[in-house]
C-alpha cells in the first residue's frame, strides 16, 4: 500500500515545476513503459498492479528497478491519464544537452514556440517516422516533460532526442558550422515547396501555431518554403505537425 | 439576462444526444463565428457580451440572427470551451445527405471509424486546403458535432461537406458509378506512396486510430498505399490526419 507521502508526491509530479526540480517525468500504460523498459532512459521507480508486474517481474529484476506492487484504485488516485492502463512509472530526465557538431550530414527540425504539447508530441512521432533524431526546440516551447506530450509521442519520446535552446543562437552556430547545409523555414508566401531545391542535410524550422516563426529566427533562414494551397482553397492555413511531417515526406521522397 | 431554462437548454447542446434530438450543434469564439455568418449554415441564435455584438449589429441585422446580450459569467456558465471567447452560437445541424454523383472526376476522402474528434477536425482543415469538398465517414466515426471537432477544423467545417454513410455500401456503389476512379486504401505494407500511380480522380480512405480499415471496406480498395518510413525508423505508424495530409499532399503535387 502506498503511504500518504508516496500518492502526494506522484501526484506532484503533474505540475512541471516539480518535475523540473527533481528532474523528473512520468510514463504510463502498458504501451508506453514497455518501450521505456528497452529505452536508455534511466527509470526511478514504477508502480503497477499485480498482473502487470507478474508479466514483467524478470525485466524489472534485470534492470533492477524498484517497483511497488499497487490496487488499481490507488493507480486512478496517482494516475494523469483519466483511463490509467495497468502502470505508472516515474523516469529520470535525461542529460538534455545540444551538441550541435552531431548534426553533420542529418535532417533536423527546429520548432519556434511551439505551444500545444499534442502537437509537439505529434511531431516528435513524424521525425521517428521520417529518421530525424535531433529536434531543437526554442526556449519557449512547450515543455517536453508535459504528460500530453508523452503520451502524443507513442514512444517515440525514447527515441528522438528533443533539446532547448535559445533558437536563433543554435542557427547561427549551426550556420557557422554548416555553412553547406540549408535553412528552410516553413511559411505562408514563401517559395512553393515543389519548386524548392529543398533536400537533406538541412535543418527545417516550424513556428508557432498562432503566430509563425519569430521575425530574428525568420531571418536567418537561407530559404523560405510554403506548402501550396489547392487553387481556390478557403482554408488559411495547415497544423504545424501536419505541416512538418508533409515538409519531411516531401525531403525523404527527393532522397 | 438568461432565465434558467435557456442556461439549462445552452448547456444541454454539450450531449450528442441533445444535438442529435434537436438538430442543434454549437459554434464559439470570435474567428469561428465570423466564418459561420458568412456560411450558408441556419443560425438559430447567438449569444454574446456587448462589445461582440456591438461589433457585428449590423451584419446580425442583416441575416436576421436572433440575438441576445450576455455578461462574461453567462457566457462562461454556458460554454464548451475552457476560455470562452465573447459569443456563443447555436446553429442547425445542415441536411446531411450524400450524393455520390457529386464526386465525379474529384478527389474524396473516406474515414473509417477515426474515433478522435481532434483528428477529425484537423481532416475537415487539411480537405480543405487541399481542395477536397466531401468526406464520407462511417457511421461509427466521431460525430461531426462535437465540440472538439468543429473547433479543430478552424472553420474548414463550413466549407467542407462531411457525410455518414455506410461505408462498404457507399464504395460499393461509389465503384459502380465511377470504374475509371481508383479507391485508394492507406494501409502499413502496401505498395509505397512514391512508386503508386495515385492520382486524383480518386477515393483515399484512411482507416482508424488503433484498427485501421477494417476488413470489409479493405477488400473494395482497388490499390492499397503506404507511406514509407525512414530506413530503420523505430516508429510502428503515424497519427491518421498525419497520414491523411502526406498522401493529400502526393496527389495535389502530381497534379
Amino acid at each position: 500500500m502506498l503511504s500518504s507521502n508516496q500518492i502526494k508526491f506522484l501526484r506532484s509530479l503533474s505540475a512541471k515545476k516539480t518535475r523540473n526540480n527533481e528532474k523528473l517525468f512520468v510514463v504510463e500504460g502498458i504501451k508506453l513503459v514497455d518501450e521505456l523498459l528497452v529505452s536508455s532512459c534511466k527509470i526511478h521507480s514504477i508502480y503497477a498492479i499485480g498482473a502487470w508486474i507478474e508479466s514483467h517481474y524478470t525485466l524489472l529484476d534485470r534492470k533492477q528497478v524498484d517497483y511497488y506492487t499497487i490496487t488499481q484504485t490507488e493507480l486512478e488516485r496517482v494516475a494523469q491519464l483519466n483511463t490509467p492502463n495497468q502502470v505508472f512509472a516515474v523516469v529520470h530526465q535525461p542529460d538534455t544537452n545540444l551538441s550541435l557538431n552531431t548534426l553533420a550530414g542529418k535532417m533536423v527540425l527546429a520548432l519556434d514556440n511551439v505551444a500545444d504539447p499534442g502537437n509537439l508530441g505529434t511531431i516528435i512521432r513524424i521525425a521517428d517516422w521520417f529518421g530525424i533524431d535531433t529536434i531543437i526546440c526554442s526556449d519557449n516551447t512547450v515543455e517536453l516533460y508535459n504528460n500530453k506530450v508523452v503520451q502524443a509521442s507513442m514512444g517515440s519520446f525514447f527515441r528522438v532526442k528533443v533539446r532547448y535552446a535559445g533558437l536563433a543562437d543554435a542557427i547561427t552556430q549551426y550556420k557557422q558550422l554548416f555553412p553547406n547545409q540549408g535553412i528552410y523555414a516553413a511559411v505562408l508566401g514563401g517559395t512553393d515547396l515543389y519548386q524548392s531545391d529543398i533536400k537533406s542535410p538541412c535543418m527545417l524550422v516550424m513556428g508557432s501555431e498562432s503566430h509563425g516563426i519569430s521575425a530574428d529566427v525568420q531571418k536567418l533562414a537561407t530559404h523560405k518554403v510554403t506548402i501550396p494551397p489547392y487553387a481556390g482553397s478557403g482554408a488559411e492555413s495547415l497544423n504545424v505537425a501536419v505541416s512538418t511531417a508533409i515538409l519531411c515526406a516531401e525531403v525523404r521522397r527527393k532522397g
